[in-house]
């Protein structure tokens, strides 16, 4: 009998790091990284969420962000792109930096705001140590234009959580963008009705 | 005749070089920084003005700023710290997310809002590779406590250009501590009449 009591805490303690590691690991995650922002002073990027996203060779992770840590001025993220990969092509209304961190890219801009539809888009190198901006409402599209390197970005955008438009193509029409809100790492755990939160102008 | 006329392009070539060489060398060199924002699209960090503004072991970039590049919502500095050097006791009202690039450093932050004082502030460690926010209007200060490395932050405000309010020390109390605005890197550009443009509340 005390072996048995013994043994009890080291068993329950096994056990609370079996629920924790399948609360992680299976479909439960959403609450374990929804239930309760993460407000913690100071973070390790290692031990911030990693995901694709459904999106090959793209690894997103929310360094600063309103739905996870209660940002509601600047939302910050850094995102790793294998060779080929790349942003969709969308536009939203809110101030974006980029700070290359890693690698080499592309920055595809169409910042013609005359026509129905983004045009054919300028091109623009971007290397590492190198930093651009986005201006408001202009569609645009980040490559990694290299056949081996990842292209490591720092991205900062205003106006959190973003609420952006994406388009098929450059010739898709402004009106034929289509909102993805919440976006892709929001979506986990922003359930927001959006008619309830913005009007059209805000987005 | 025919050969001064040929020489005079190449003449006028040359002295346009000239001064624009004295003006960016000599004192003059806030008329080439300011008189024009800079809206490249890509800019290298490494061609950026860089500055101490007097701070000992200090070194600024600003990445991508309201007076320099014509951002509205959010800026974007590179700091690097020389081993015990360190920001001066501040607080601003906007939002702060620091993302360390290299070394390690101590955050000394004081956010107990109902002293008339900042108070002895809660330390925490930093390291490379880890993130931190400042909340609105807390009394914050970051040192370089590493013995020989430099410590370099990459630093995301919202509200810019910054107004910021340094305290002597943490028993200062808050109605005392200095505003600085302009601050140090938007000073040489920004000539404002503070009473002009911002209610005491916006501060």
């Amino acid at each position: 009998m005390t072996r048995s009591l013994t043994w009890l805490p080291y068993f329950l303690a096994r056990l609370e790091v079996t629920v924790t590691v399948l609360l992680c690991v299976g479909g439960a995650s959403a609450a374990s990284v929804c239930s309760a922002k993460d407000v913690s002073r100071v973070r390790k990027l290692s031990d911030s969420p990693q995901h694709s996203y459904g999106r090959e060779g793209f690894v997103h992770v929310t360094v600063a962000g309103a739905v996870l840590h209660g940002m509601t001025e600047v939302e910050v993220w850094l995102q790793t792109f294998a060779p080929s990969s790349q942003t969709p092509i969308h536009r939203h209304l809110c101030e974006e930096v980029f700070v290359v961190m890693k690698g080499n890219g592309t920055l595809l801009l169409a910042s013609d705001s005359e026509k129905h539809y983004p045009g054919k888009p300028e091109q623009f190198a971007v290397v590492a140590n190198s930093t651009f901006t986005i201006p408001m409402n202009a569609a645009h599209q980040v490559w990694n234009s290299h056949p081996e390197e990842d292209l490591q970005l720092l991205v900062i955008i205003s106006r959190p959580p973003i609420k952006a438009f994406i388009y098929d193509d450059w010739f898709t029409p402004h009106t034929s963008a289509r909102l993805k809100f919440p976006y892709f790492w929001d979506a986990e755990c922003l359930k927001t009705d959006l008619n309830d939160t913005y009007t059209f102008d805000e987005l």
